[in-house]
Protein backbone atom coordinates (compact mmCIF):
# COMPACT_ATOMS: atom_id res chain seq x y z
CA UNK A 1 0.00 0.00 0.00
CA UNK A 2 0.84 3.59 -0.33
CA UNK A 3 -0.31 5.55 2.45
CA UNK A 4 -0.25 9.41 2.26
CA UNK A 5 -1.27 12.83 3.78
CA UNK A 6 -2.53 15.69 1.64
CA UNK A 7 -3.83 18.84 2.18
CA UNK A 8 -2.68 21.78 3.33
CA UNK A 9 -0.06 22.45 6.37
CA UNK A 10 -0.83 21.65 9.69
CA UNK A 11 -4.39 20.26 8.35
CA UNK A 12 -3.80 17.12 6.62
CA UNK A 13 -5.67 14.24 5.97
CA UNK A 14 -4.89 10.49 5.66
CA UNK A 15 -4.98 8.89 2.15
CA UNK A 16 -4.37 6.25 -0.29
CA UNK A 17 -2.92 5.49 -3.58
CA UNK A 18 -5.11 3.07 -5.43
CA UNK A 19 -4.42 0.79 -8.62
CA UNK A 20 -4.69 3.30 -11.08
CA UNK A 21 -2.80 5.96 -9.28
CA UNK A 22 -6.31 8.10 -8.04
CA UNK A 23 -5.72 9.44 -4.11
CA UNK A 24 -8.61 7.80 -1.62
CA UNK A 25 -10.07 9.50 1.21
CA UNK A 26 -9.03 7.05 4.25
CA UNK A 27 -10.17 9.84 6.61
CA UNK A 28 -13.49 7.84 7.57
CA UNK A 29 -11.57 4.74 8.76
CA UNK A 30 -8.52 5.92 10.26
CA UNK A 31 -7.55 8.91 12.28
CA UNK A 32 -4.01 9.74 10.63
CA UNK A 33 -1.06 8.21 9.07
CA UNK A 34 0.44 7.58 13.14
CA UNK A 35 0.53 5.57 16.17
CA UNK A 36 -1.90 2.60 15.20
CA UNK A 37 -2.66 2.82 12.05
CA UNK A 38 1.11 2.10 11.57
CA UNK A 39 1.24 -1.22 13.43
CA UNK A 40 0.17 -4.66 11.61
CA UNK A 41 -3.44 -4.32 12.64
CA UNK A 42 -3.76 -0.99 11.61
CA UNK A 43 -2.06 -1.80 8.28
CA UNK A 44 -4.57 -5.14 8.03
CA UNK A 45 -7.66 -2.86 8.82
CA UNK A 46 -6.37 -0.20 5.60
CA UNK A 47 -5.65 -3.23 3.53
CA UNK A 48 -8.93 -4.98 4.16
CA UNK A 49 -10.63 -1.72 2.35
CA UNK A 50 -12.35 -1.87 -0.59
CA UNK A 51 -10.50 1.36 -2.17
CA UNK A 52 -13.29 2.01 -4.73
CA UNK A 53 -15.63 3.02 -2.09
CA UNK A 54 -13.37 5.51 -0.38
CA UNK A 55 -14.39 8.91 -1.98
CA UNK A 56 -11.30 10.12 -4.70
CA UNK A 57 -9.80 13.33 -4.34
CA UNK A 58 -7.75 15.73 -6.24
CA UNK A 59 -5.14 17.06 -3.95
CA UNK A 60 -3.25 20.27 -4.24
CA UNK A 61 -0.40 19.50 -1.62
CA UNK A 62 1.24 16.50 -0.33
CA UNK A 63 1.99 16.41 3.32
CA UNK A 64 4.53 14.54 5.00
CA UNK A 65 3.48 10.74 4.68
CA UNK A 66 3.77 10.75 8.57
CA UNK A 67 1.97 12.19 11.33
CA UNK A 68 3.16 12.38 15.63
CA UNK A 69 6.98 11.31 14.62
CA UNK A 70 8.73 10.93 18.30
CA UNK A 71 11.61 10.40 16.71
CA UNK A 72 13.51 11.59 13.42
CA UNK A 73 17.38 9.50 13.83
CA UNK A 74 19.71 9.55 10.93
CA UNK A 75 22.50 7.42 10.76
CA UNK A 76 25.92 8.74 9.57
CA UNK A 77 28.29 8.14 6.70
CA UNK A 78 26.08 5.01 5.75
CA UNK A 79 27.29 4.94 2.18
CA UNK A 80 31.34 3.97 1.99
CA UNK A 81 31.84 6.05 -1.22
CA UNK A 82 30.02 9.06 0.77
CA UNK A 83 32.14 8.86 4.20
CA UNK A 84 35.26 8.66 1.34
CA UNK A 85 33.80 11.93 -0.39
CA UNK A 86 33.39 13.42 3.32
CA UNK A 87 36.94 12.58 4.01
CA UNK A 88 35.90 10.82 6.75
CA UNK A 89 36.76 6.78 7.64
CA UNK A 90 33.88 4.20 7.12
CA UNK A 91 32.54 3.89 10.73
CA UNK A 92 33.12 0.89 12.56
CA UNK A 93 29.95 0.86 13.93
CA UNK A 94 26.66 2.60 12.62
CA UNK A 95 26.98 6.90 13.59
CA UNK A 96 23.79 8.03 15.02
CA UNK A 97 22.48 11.63 15.19
CA UNK A 98 18.95 13.23 16.10
CA UNK A 99 17.04 15.82 13.20
CA UNK A 100 14.41 17.63 14.87
CA UNK A 101 10.81 16.73 14.31
CA UNK A 102 10.00 20.44 13.29
CA UNK A 103 12.49 19.84 10.38
CA UNK A 104 9.72 17.67 8.75
CA UNK A 105 8.33 19.08 5.79
CA UNK A 106 5.67 17.86 2.78
CA UNK A 107 7.66 15.99 -0.14
CA UNK A 108 7.00 19.23 -2.53
CA UNK A 109 6.74 21.73 -0.11
CA UNK A 110 9.95 24.62 -0.53
CA UNK A 111 13.15 24.30 1.11
CA UNK A 112 14.13 27.54 3.33
CA UNK A 113 17.80 28.14 3.54
CA UNK A 114 18.64 29.28 7.19
CA UNK A 115 19.72 32.74 7.75
CA UNK A 116 23.21 33.15 7.82
CA UNK A 117 23.33 29.73 5.40
CA UNK A 118 26.53 29.71 3.04
CA UNK A 119 26.08 25.69 2.88
CA UNK A 120 22.67 24.20 2.65
CA UNK A 121 23.09 20.55 0.82
CA UNK A 122 20.97 17.81 -0.13
CA UNK A 123 20.99 14.01 0.77
CA UNK A 124 18.88 11.60 -1.00
CA UNK A 125 17.87 9.14 1.92
CA UNK A 126 16.07 5.64 2.39
CA UNK A 127 13.67 6.54 5.11
CA UNK A 128 12.56 3.58 7.49
CA UNK A 129 9.03 4.42 9.58
CA UNK A 130 8.30 2.36 12.73
CA UNK A 131 5.31 0.19 12.90
CA UNK A 132 5.77 -1.43 16.42
CA UNK A 133 7.56 -0.53 19.48
CA UNK A 134 11.09 -2.23 19.27
CA UNK A 135 13.83 -2.29 22.22
CA UNK A 136 16.40 -4.79 22.63
CA UNK A 137 15.35 -6.51 19.66
CA UNK A 138 17.59 -9.08 16.92
CA UNK A 139 18.20 -8.19 14.01
CA UNK A 140 16.80 -11.25 12.37
CA UNK A 141 13.76 -9.84 13.58
CA UNK A 142 13.77 -6.32 12.65
CA UNK A 143 12.32 -6.20 9.44
CA UNK A 144 9.32 -7.12 11.21
CA UNK A 145 9.06 -3.78 13.38
CA UNK A 146 8.80 -1.61 10.47
CA UNK A 147 5.59 -0.36 8.56
CA UNK A 148 7.13 0.57 5.91
CA UNK A 149 9.42 3.01 3.32
CA UNK A 150 9.59 6.32 2.40
CA UNK A 151 12.06 8.83 0.46
CA UNK A 152 13.72 11.60 2.66
CA UNK A 153 15.81 14.50 1.48
CA UNK A 154 18.32 14.95 4.88
CA UNK A 155 18.85 18.96 4.04
CA UNK A 156 21.63 19.71 5.79
CA UNK A 157 23.80 22.92 6.50
CA UNK A 158 27.51 21.75 6.77
CA UNK A 159 28.86 24.85 8.16
CA UNK A 160 26.23 24.49 11.04
CA UNK A 161 26.98 20.84 11.20
CA UNK A 162 30.96 20.62 10.82
CA UNK A 163 32.13 24.15 11.93
CA UNK A 164 30.10 25.61 15.07
CA UNK A 165 30.98 23.88 17.80
CA UNK A 166 30.33 20.28 17.03
CA UNK A 167 27.44 17.52 17.01
CA UNK A 168 25.82 17.65 13.92
CA UNK A 169 21.77 17.97 15.08
CA UNK A 170 22.60 21.86 14.87
CA UNK A 171 23.16 21.52 10.84
CA UNK A 172 20.28 19.22 10.39
CA UNK A 173 17.41 20.77 12.17
CA UNK A 174 15.72 23.78 10.47
CA UNK A 175 12.53 24.26 9.62
CA UNK A 176 11.94 22.15 5.88
CA UNK A 177 15.47 20.21 6.31
CA UNK A 178 13.33 16.87 6.33
CA UNK A 179 10.88 16.62 3.07
CA UNK A 180 9.10 13.00 3.94
CA UNK A 181 7.23 11.18 0.86
CA UNK A 182 5.34 11.33 -1.12
CA UNK A 183 4.38 7.82 0.16
CA UNK A 184 4.89 5.68 2.98
CA UNK A 185 5.00 2.18 0.93
CA UNK A 186 4.14 -0.71 3.29
CA UNK A 187 6.67 -3.04 3.83
CA UNK A 188 5.02 -5.98 1.85
CA UNK A 189 5.71 -3.83 -1.26
CA UNK A 190 9.54 -3.88 -0.85
CA UNK A 191 11.03 -7.58 -0.40
CA UNK A 192 14.66 -6.20 -0.46
CA UNK A 193 15.37 -3.05 1.14
CA UNK A 194 18.90 -3.53 -0.13
CA UNK A 195 18.12 -3.38 -3.34
CA UNK A 196 16.81 -0.22 -4.18
CA UNK A 197 18.06 2.85 -6.96
CA UNK A 198 17.92 6.21 -5.53
CA UNK A 199 18.99 9.33 -7.12
CA UNK A 200 18.66 13.30 -6.88
CA UNK A 201 19.10 15.75 -9.50
CA UNK A 202 19.62 19.90 -8.94
CA UNK A 203 18.80 22.16 -11.62
CA UNK A 204 18.32 18.57 -14.10
CA UNK A 205 21.74 18.00 -13.30
CA UNK A 206 22.36 14.31 -11.53
CA UNK A 207 24.03 14.85 -8.47
CA UNK A 208 23.65 11.71 -6.46
CA UNK A 209 22.71 7.99 -8.50
CA UNK A 210 23.39 4.78 -6.28
CA UNK A 211 21.78 2.07 -4.66
CA UNK A 212 20.93 1.22 -1.08
CA UNK A 213 22.97 -2.04 -2.18
CA UNK A 214 26.19 -0.16 -0.83
CA UNK A 215 25.08 0.50 2.55
CA UNK A 216 27.59 -0.26 5.07
CA UNK A 217 24.89 -1.01 8.01
CA UNK A 218 22.02 -2.63 5.98
CA UNK A 219 18.05 -1.47 7.40
CA UNK A 220 17.69 -4.87 9.50
CA UNK A 221 20.87 -4.26 11.47
CA UNK A 222 20.48 -0.32 11.72
CA UNK A 223 17.15 -1.00 13.40
CA UNK A 224 18.30 -3.78 15.36
CA UNK A 225 21.01 -1.78 16.47
CA UNK A 226 19.25 1.63 17.49
CA UNK A 227 16.97 -0.33 19.61
CA UNK A 228 19.88 -1.46 21.78
CA UNK A 229 20.19 2.63 22.72
CA UNK A 230 16.88 3.82 22.73
CA UNK A 231 13.20 2.45 22.42
CA UNK A 232 11.58 2.87 18.96
CA UNK A 233 7.89 3.99 19.00
CA UNK A 234 5.20 3.53 15.99
CA UNK A 235 5.78 6.51 14.19
CA UNK A 236 9.03 7.43 14.82
CA UNK A 237 11.82 7.53 11.31
CA UNK A 238 15.17 6.17 10.39
CA UNK A 239 17.20 7.99 7.66
CA UNK A 240 19.56 5.48 6.70
CA UNK A 241 21.91 7.34 5.06
CA UNK A 242 23.26 8.90 1.81
CA UNK A 243 25.06 7.83 -1.19
CA UNK A 244 28.06 10.04 -2.98
CA UNK A 245 27.16 13.05 -4.80
CA UNK A 246 26.74 15.55 -2.04
CA UNK A 247 27.36 19.11 -2.36
CA UNK A 248 30.00 19.04 0.38
CA UNK A 249 32.16 16.42 -1.91
CA UNK A 250 32.26 18.35 -5.51
CA UNK A 251 35.46 19.30 -6.47
CA UNK A 252 37.30 20.88 -7.14
CA UNK A 253 35.07 22.92 -4.49
CA UNK A 254 32.11 22.39 -2.86
CA UNK A 255 28.33 23.50 -4.46
CA UNK A 256 25.71 24.26 -2.04
CA UNK A 257 22.23 25.02 -2.79
CA UNK A 258 20.80 28.73 -3.79
CA UNK A 259 17.25 30.48 -3.74
CA UNK A 260 15.59 29.51 -6.87
CA UNK A 261 17.48 26.14 -7.41
CA UNK A 262 15.01 23.24 -8.29
CA UNK A 263 15.56 19.60 -6.72
CA UNK A 264 14.11 16.21 -8.12
CA UNK A 265 14.84 12.94 -6.08
CA UNK A 266 13.02 9.39 -5.88
CA UNK A 267 14.01 6.33 -4.90
CA UNK A 268 12.74 2.70 -6.46
CA UNK A 269 9.18 2.42 -5.88
CA UNK A 270 8.85 5.11 -3.44
CA UNK A 271 8.45 8.13 -5.60
CA UNK A 272 9.51 10.97 -6.22
CA UNK A 273 9.70 14.18 -4.36
CA UNK A 274 10.48 17.88 -6.20
CA UNK A 275 11.71 20.87 -4.16
CA UNK A 276 12.24 24.82 -5.02
CA UNK A 277 15.00 26.50 -2.63
CA UNK A 278 13.98 29.62 -1.26
CA UNK A 279 15.85 32.00 1.29
CA UNK A 280 14.29 31.51 4.97
CA UNK B 1 2.08 28.31 39.42
CA UNK B 2 3.69 24.71 39.78
CA UNK B 3 2.20 22.71 36.80
CA UNK B 4 2.42 18.89 37.24
CA UNK B 5 0.57 15.98 35.77
CA UNK B 6 -0.06 12.63 37.96
CA UNK B 7 -1.11 8.77 37.53
CA UNK B 8 0.35 5.79 36.07
CA UNK B 9 2.28 6.06 33.15
CA UNK B 10 0.46 6.71 29.96
CA UNK B 11 -2.78 8.16 31.75
CA UNK B 12 -0.94 11.02 33.42
CA UNK B 13 -3.94 13.62 34.48
CA UNK B 14 -3.19 17.15 34.71
CA UNK B 15 -2.95 18.89 38.32
CA UNK B 16 -1.86 21.78 39.95
CA UNK B 17 -0.06 22.53 43.17
CA UNK B 18 -1.74 24.95 45.54
CA UNK B 19 -0.50 26.97 48.24
CA UNK B 20 -0.79 24.61 50.76
CA UNK B 21 1.05 21.85 48.80
CA UNK B 22 -1.91 20.12 47.95
CA UNK B 23 -2.76 18.81 44.70
CA UNK B 24 -5.50 19.56 42.97
CA UNK B 25 -6.86 18.41 39.60
CA UNK B 26 -6.92 20.46 36.51
CA UNK B 27 -8.52 18.14 34.28
CA UNK B 28 -11.98 19.85 33.99
CA UNK B 29 -9.95 22.86 32.56
CA UNK B 30 -7.02 21.56 30.50
CA UNK B 31 -6.57 18.98 28.53
CA UNK B 32 -2.97 18.30 29.10
CA UNK B 33 0.27 20.26 30.50
CA UNK B 34 1.21 20.31 26.61
CA UNK B 35 0.86 22.39 23.87
CA UNK B 36 -1.42 25.43 23.58
CA UNK B 37 -1.81 25.21 27.52
CA UNK B 38 2.13 26.43 27.58
CA UNK B 39 1.10 29.96 25.86
CA UNK B 40 0.54 33.48 27.91
CA UNK B 41 -3.13 32.99 27.32
CA UNK B 42 -2.99 29.14 28.55
CA UNK B 43 -1.31 29.81 31.66
CA UNK B 44 -3.51 33.11 31.76
CA UNK B 45 -6.69 30.57 31.83
CA UNK B 46 -5.09 28.67 34.57
CA UNK B 47 -4.10 31.47 36.44
CA UNK B 48 -7.64 32.60 36.31
CA UNK B 49 -8.54 29.45 38.46
CA UNK B 50 -10.29 29.31 41.77
CA UNK B 51 -7.68 26.50 43.01
CA UNK B 52 -10.12 25.98 46.31
CA UNK B 53 -12.93 24.90 43.76
CA UNK B 54 -10.64 22.14 42.26
CA UNK B 55 -10.98 18.89 43.24
CA UNK B 56 -7.69 18.00 45.59
CA UNK B 57 -6.19 14.78 44.81
CA UNK B 58 -3.56 12.17 46.75
CA UNK B 59 -1.15 11.47 44.26
CA UNK B 60 0.69 7.75 43.94
CA UNK B 61 3.06 9.15 41.05
CA UNK B 62 4.31 12.41 39.48
CA UNK B 63 4.50 11.95 35.79
CA UNK B 64 6.76 13.95 33.69
CA UNK B 65 5.43 17.47 33.76
CA UNK B 66 4.78 18.12 30.75
CA UNK B 67 3.51 16.25 27.55
CA UNK B 68 3.62 16.06 24.15
CA UNK B 69 7.53 17.23 23.62
CA UNK B 70 8.71 17.59 20.14
CA UNK B 71 12.02 18.28 20.89
CA UNK B 72 14.29 17.51 23.69
CA UNK B 73 17.45 19.33 23.00
CA UNK B 74 20.40 19.68 25.87
CA UNK B 75 23.46 22.29 25.35
CA UNK B 76 26.87 20.57 26.29
CA UNK B 77 29.68 21.73 28.55
CA UNK B 78 27.77 24.39 29.16
CA UNK B 79 29.39 24.81 32.90
CA UNK B 80 32.98 26.02 32.95
CA UNK B 81 33.80 24.06 35.66
CA UNK B 82 32.09 20.44 33.83
CA UNK B 83 33.86 21.26 31.20
CA UNK B 84 37.22 21.25 32.78
CA UNK B 85 36.18 17.97 34.63
CA UNK B 86 35.24 15.99 31.71
CA UNK B 87 38.90 17.36 29.57
CA UNK B 88 37.34 19.22 27.34
CA UNK B 89 37.40 23.44 26.81
CA UNK B 90 34.57 25.77 27.02
CA UNK B 91 32.83 25.73 23.98
CA UNK B 92 32.95 29.42 21.65
CA UNK B 93 29.16 28.92 21.19
CA UNK B 94 26.64 26.65 22.41
CA UNK B 95 27.12 22.92 21.77
CA UNK B 96 23.48 21.69 20.88
CA UNK B 97 22.53 17.92 20.94
CA UNK B 98 19.36 15.68 21.30
CA UNK B 99 17.82 13.57 23.49
CA UNK B 100 15.35 10.88 22.61
CA UNK B 101 11.72 12.56 23.24
CA UNK B 102 11.09 8.28 24.49
CA UNK B 103 13.80 9.15 27.35
CA UNK B 104 11.32 11.31 29.23
CA UNK B 105 10.20 9.87 32.57
CA UNK B 106 8.45 10.83 35.70
CA UNK B 107 10.94 12.66 38.18
CA UNK B 108 10.96 9.75 40.79
CA UNK B 109 10.74 6.90 38.25
CA UNK B 110 13.17 4.08 38.25
CA UNK B 111 16.57 4.94 36.22
CA UNK B 112 17.27 1.63 33.88
CA UNK B 113 20.66 1.06 33.02
CA UNK B 114 20.81 -0.35 29.49
CA UNK B 115 21.67 -3.33 28.66
CA UNK B 116 25.36 -4.01 27.93
CA UNK B 117 26.21 -0.51 30.15
CA UNK B 118 29.36 0.10 32.63
CA UNK B 119 29.28 3.72 32.49
CA UNK B 120 25.98 5.14 33.63
CA UNK B 121 26.06 8.45 34.61
CA UNK B 122 23.68 11.70 36.27
CA UNK B 123 23.56 15.25 35.97
CA UNK B 124 21.09 17.73 37.34
CA UNK B 125 20.19 20.32 35.08
CA UNK B 126 18.08 23.58 34.51
CA UNK B 127 15.04 22.69 32.26
CA UNK B 128 13.54 25.52 30.26
CA UNK B 129 10.03 24.71 28.34
CA UNK B 130 8.96 26.71 25.53
CA UNK B 131 5.56 28.37 25.64
CA UNK B 132 5.03 29.92 22.17
CA UNK B 133 7.23 29.22 18.78
CA UNK B 134 10.42 30.45 18.32
CA UNK B 135 12.37 31.16 14.94
CA UNK B 136 15.00 33.54 14.73
CA UNK B 137 14.26 35.84 17.89
CA UNK B 138 16.41 38.48 19.74
CA UNK B 139 18.26 37.56 23.04
CA UNK B 140 16.50 40.46 24.69
CA UNK B 141 13.54 39.08 24.09
CA UNK B 142 13.99 35.10 24.80
CA UNK B 143 12.39 34.53 28.21
CA UNK B 144 9.15 35.99 26.80
CA UNK B 145 9.42 32.62 24.79
CA UNK B 146 9.41 30.53 28.14
CA UNK B 147 6.51 28.55 29.41
CA UNK B 148 8.68 27.98 32.85
CA UNK B 149 11.29 25.73 34.18
CA UNK B 150 11.70 22.37 35.95
CA UNK B 151 14.34 20.02 37.11
CA UNK B 152 15.99 17.42 34.97
CA UNK B 153 18.49 14.60 35.33
CA UNK B 154 20.29 14.41 32.50
CA UNK B 155 21.62 10.59 32.45
CA UNK B 156 24.39 9.48 30.35
CA UNK B 157 25.94 6.42 29.03
CA UNK B 158 29.48 7.93 28.75
CA UNK B 159 30.58 4.60 26.57
CA UNK B 160 27.94 4.87 24.47
CA UNK B 161 28.30 8.95 24.10
CA UNK B 162 32.63 9.20 23.54
CA UNK B 163 33.30 5.70 22.70
CA UNK B 164 30.97 4.40 20.16
CA UNK B 165 31.39 6.17 17.46
CA UNK B 166 30.69 9.72 18.02
CA UNK B 167 27.61 11.55 18.39
CA UNK B 168 26.79 12.50 21.56
CA UNK B 169 23.01 11.13 21.07
CA UNK B 170 23.62 7.39 21.00
CA UNK B 171 24.68 7.28 25.26
CA UNK B 172 21.74 10.23 26.40
CA UNK B 173 18.64 8.15 24.92
CA UNK B 174 17.45 5.41 26.93
CA UNK B 175 13.88 4.98 28.36
CA UNK B 176 14.18 6.40 32.03
CA UNK B 177 17.38 8.80 30.96
CA UNK B 178 15.04 11.92 30.91
CA UNK B 179 12.93 12.24 34.55
CA UNK B 180 11.57 15.89 34.30
CA UNK B 181 9.58 17.64 37.19
CA UNK B 182 8.26 17.27 39.47
CA UNK B 183 6.91 20.42 38.29
CA UNK B 184 6.74 22.90 35.63
CA UNK B 185 7.27 26.16 37.68
CA UNK B 186 5.90 28.75 35.71
CA UNK B 187 8.50 31.80 34.57
CA UNK B 188 6.74 34.64 36.85
CA UNK B 189 7.96 32.62 39.95
CA UNK B 190 12.02 32.30 38.52
CA UNK B 191 12.34 36.34 38.22
CA UNK B 192 16.30 34.84 37.54
CA UNK B 193 17.19 31.66 36.10
CA UNK B 194 20.69 32.68 36.38
CA UNK B 195 20.84 32.64 40.20
CA UNK B 196 19.26 29.06 41.50
CA UNK B 197 21.30 26.76 43.91
CA UNK B 198 21.28 22.52 42.31
CA UNK B 199 22.50 19.85 43.69
CA UNK B 200 22.83 15.82 43.29
CA UNK B 201 23.22 13.24 45.51
CA UNK B 202 24.01 9.65 45.04
CA UNK B 203 23.10 7.25 47.99
CA UNK B 204 23.02 10.24 50.50
CA UNK B 205 26.48 12.19 49.46
CA UNK B 206 26.35 14.99 47.64
CA UNK B 207 28.45 14.76 44.41
CA UNK B 208 27.18 18.06 42.42
CA UNK B 209 26.51 21.38 44.63
CA UNK B 210 26.44 24.37 41.63
CA UNK B 211 24.47 27.14 40.71
CA UNK B 212 23.26 28.76 37.39
CA UNK B 213 25.26 31.39 38.29
CA UNK B 214 27.92 29.52 36.77
CA UNK B 215 26.37 28.72 33.37
CA UNK B 216 28.98 29.42 30.66
CA UNK B 217 25.68 30.59 28.30
CA UNK B 218 22.83 31.37 30.08
CA UNK B 219 18.70 30.63 29.22
CA UNK B 220 18.29 33.79 27.22
CA UNK B 221 21.06 33.77 24.73
CA UNK B 222 20.55 30.05 24.88
CA UNK B 223 17.02 29.95 23.56
CA UNK B 224 17.73 32.67 21.13
CA UNK B 225 20.76 30.53 19.85
CA UNK B 226 18.68 27.59 19.14
CA UNK B 227 16.03 29.43 17.92
CA UNK B 228 18.80 30.48 15.16
CA UNK B 229 19.19 26.65 13.79
CA UNK B 230 15.72 25.34 14.81
CA UNK B 231 12.02 26.42 15.55
CA UNK B 232 11.09 25.59 18.46
CA UNK B 233 7.54 24.74 19.72
CA UNK B 234 5.47 24.89 22.83
CA UNK B 235 6.40 22.00 25.00
CA UNK B 236 10.27 21.97 23.55
CA UNK B 237 12.17 21.34 26.50
CA UNK B 238 16.36 22.75 26.94
CA UNK B 239 18.16 20.78 29.09
CA UNK B 240 20.77 24.03 29.77
CA UNK B 241 24.08 21.98 30.84
CA UNK B 242 25.38 20.28 34.29
CA UNK B 243 27.90 21.66 37.05
CA UNK B 244 30.95 19.44 37.75
CA UNK B 245 30.92 16.36 39.76
CA UNK B 246 29.10 14.34 37.42
CA UNK B 247 30.51 10.14 37.31
CA UNK B 248 32.70 10.91 34.68
CA UNK B 249 34.77 13.83 36.57
CA UNK B 250 35.68 11.62 39.72
CA UNK B 251 38.96 11.00 40.68
CA UNK B 252 41.25 9.05 40.70
CA UNK B 253 38.58 6.85 38.44
CA UNK B 254 35.07 7.52 37.42
CA UNK B 255 32.22 6.32 39.34
CA UNK B 256 29.03 5.07 37.58
CA UNK B 257 25.69 3.61 38.75
CA UNK B 258 24.89 0.31 39.86
CA UNK B 259 21.58 -1.13 40.39
CA UNK B 260 20.00 -0.36 43.73
CA UNK B 261 21.85 3.36 43.73
CA UNK B 262 19.41 5.98 44.62
CA UNK B 263 19.49 9.59 43.46
CA UNK B 264 18.01 13.11 44.93
CA UNK B 265 18.59 16.13 43.07
CA UNK B 266 17.18 19.41 43.32
CA UNK B 267 17.17 23.05 42.12
CA UNK B 268 15.76 26.18 44.23
CA UNK B 269 12.13 26.21 43.91
CA UNK B 270 11.47 23.69 41.14
CA UNK B 271 11.52 21.01 43.79
CA UNK B 272 13.38 17.51 44.07
CA UNK B 273 13.61 14.15 42.10
CA UNK B 274 14.16 10.73 43.89
CA UNK B 275 15.23 7.56 42.05
CA UNK B 276 16.12 4.05 42.57
CA UNK B 277 18.96 2.58 39.77
CA UNK B 278 17.88 -0.52 38.27
CA UNK B 279 19.13 -3.20 35.97
CA UNK B 280 16.92 -2.43 32.65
Amino acid sequence: MKLLRYGPKGQEKPGILDADGKVRDLSAHVADIAGDALGDAGLAKIAALDLATLPEVEIDRYGPCVSGVGKFICIGLNYSDHAAESGLPVPSEPVIFAKATSAICGPNDNIEIPRGSTATDWEVELGVVIGKEAKYIDEADALDYIAGYCVINDISERDFQIKREGQWTKGKSADTFGPIGPWLVTRDEVPDPQALSMYLDVNDKRMQDGSTNTMVYGVAHVVAYLSQFMSLQPGDIISTGTPPGVGLGMKPDPVYLKAGDKMELGIDGLGTQTQTVVQG
